[in-house]
């Protein structure tokens, strides 16, 4: 049986990477009481939560952090008439998380995941290995058979030109999870007591020209270098659609990370999953992006962005266009959702204004 | 520190599977002791050995084995003017034994190669693992962040586009080392000491239009869906190079392996690598390449092949074109090269008529 780790204190790096240059997003309609176990490693981060049910409630933090939360009123205050493009009711809120972000890094994480360990017993830092991730170069358009090739004890093989070994900066850090995987509502109903056990002590990047699933539930990433392509999507209250927000981000962020010659890593680190959703409400949420998702694909497999798009915010204009244009025959939604993403990007940069001050002295 | 395994006896499965449609082909110079390691787990299956060095010298191959060995005057005999194709002083011969095969399977290993454990001290019997892999399905279109989803405990994630999960047949199982990992001369001179002692417990689909190294040390394959592909091309004796034979083999199969939408896996299973080879006589072999490869792996990645090529031969033959075309401006050696690739196609085809049958009662 896989359990959670228990003694993370430990585990604690004796200085955080990254301090002040990284934020913790969370999105949540619960206590945060999951914080506990995570303490030797968030606390000292800024978290920033964002609460994704009635703003009524309230949410309970553990003493001792430092954090900032925003409900559904305050989202509607900051953005006024562009607090449309925030999901209601459903973790995709998070992405507000990352709009009123102003450092260079973000990790989200689910509040149903907790500290797992590796197969020596030993906490993992999942932080800290995201950091590592994302401080290595990707190397996209070659594949190292040997994985991570920045990794301590690995080099690129025989046979790797020497002309791709500096690789590209990484943009995403895309962690995994242990115990409960993410499997959708048929795969949950198939397999009820799938459990994932299985340890893979790799990282890799995922090469140019692949898509894949991008779970938002233990990701990292450069919010300078792709943070406005990160957004969630329409989903929960008032949406045909829920648990289709990471992947719509997911879609996004590797059409437009390919074509600026940026880098997606995934692998390790692995959190622990506590809690296998309902897949009755799941199944719901998810019936029509199971259609749906055929004929998205292969519209990002074959999306090519024109060579002026030199920006993520140009890049994902682009993208809102072709949304619109080739998905809309697909469903109404889809025009709805094209619309969001240009007011998406319209208040990424009322809030994040070109040539603002980032924390390690760089412009976005 | 990584340590071969010594009990293997306790590994061997009770039975052995496709034991008459697997042939285990070994290049070797030398004296075949290492099959002693192996005896429990290839014991069962027939072994074409092609020794690469004088045909004076006599091979011994340990007792109780099934084999066929063939030197240079065999080769030269069954192939006559033909044999030009095949490499001579040099482990790229063991291509030949793939010509001379009847089997529907493939598994290469070299005799520095022994048995690894895996992480719980178990002997890993790799070719069991390699039939694993070819025997269920690849996923190219579509990267799944659990890696093999046909391996036991795992399956497609959420957001694996359901249209996608048959997956396509496997081709080739590309599997890893412990202890001396597969570098070039370079690394290997700059890093002397690095061991691969990282057990990564994941078997992956390289992605459709990725290319990858692909190393002859520990390799199977589908000899009916790619054998003609796996052409280890000219090196050694004569040739202005070496060491980039499985690479070749490598970048051509996976470019018609693409084309024909099959499969490529790599990752399990280890061996354990014995003996570093010498950096100074490797970087001799390897010199052309390091600057070759810069151009090589364009023209693959750019490679097109025709609707038309609709056989593993027929995409051979254009390829081969295809490097007359573009790769002669680099150096003669390629003009050399693409004609020994269509020798070794005449050649394929004359060992292995059309309709031929093979072990399993399908046809070619």
């Amino acid at each position: 049986m896989v359990e959670p780790a228990t003694a993370t204190q430990a585990a604690a790096p004796a200085v955080p990477q990254l301090k002040d240059e990284l934020d913790i997003v969370i999105p949540t309609i619960r206590n945060l009481d999951f914080l506990e176990m995570w303490r030797p490693f968030f606390k000292p981060y800024h978290l920033i939560i964002v609460q994704d049910g009635d703003p009524s409630k309230t949410i309970k933090v553990p003493d001792g952090f430092d954090y900032e939360l925003y409900n559904r009123n305050d989202i509607n205050r900051i953005l006024g008439p562009k607090a449309s493009c925030i999901s209601f009711k459903d973790s995709a809120c998070r992405c507000f998380g990352y709009l009123v972000s102003k450092k260079k890094y973000i990790f989200t994480i689910d509040d149903d995941c907790f500290v797992a360990k590796d197969p020596s017993g030993k906490a993992i830092n999942a932080l800290e290995q995201h950091i590592k991730n994302l401080l290595s170069p990707s190397t996209p358009f070659f594949f190292n058979t040997l994985y991570d090739p920045f990794r301590e004890g690995a080099d690129f093989v025989r046979g790797y030109p020497f002309s791709l070994r500096e690789g590209v900066p990484t943009a995403v850090s895309h962690g995994l999870w242990l115990n409960i995987p993410d499997y959708d509502a048929p795969t949950q109903l198939v397999k009820p007591l799938e459990r994932n056990t299985r340890f893979v002590d790799a990282v890799l990047t995922i090469p140019k020209g692949t898509l894949f699933p991008m779970c938002g539930m233990n990701l990292a990433f450069d919010r300078e270098l792709i943070g406005p392509a990160m957004y969630f999507g329409l989903m929960g209250d008032g949406q045909p659609i829920g648990r289709y927000d990471d992947m719509w981000a997911g879609w996004c962020t590797k059409v437009i990370c390919d074509h600026l010659g940026l880098g997606v890593k995934t692998g390790l680190p692995y959190i622990f999953h506590s809690k296998a959703s309902n897949p009755f409400v799941n199944l719901r949420k998810e019936y029509k992006g199971i259609f749906w998702q055929e004929e998205i694909i292969p519209f990002f497999q074959q999306a090519v962005l024109p060579k002026d798009c030199t920006t993520v915010q140009k890049c994902y204009i682009e993208l809102a266009k072709q949304v619109k244009d080739k998905l809309s025959k697909v469903d109404p939604y889809f025009d709805k959702l094209a619309e969001a993403m240009v007011t998406w990007i319209e208040a990424w940069d009322e809030l994040n204004p070109t040539g603002a001050s980032v924390p390690n002295g760089k412009t976005a």
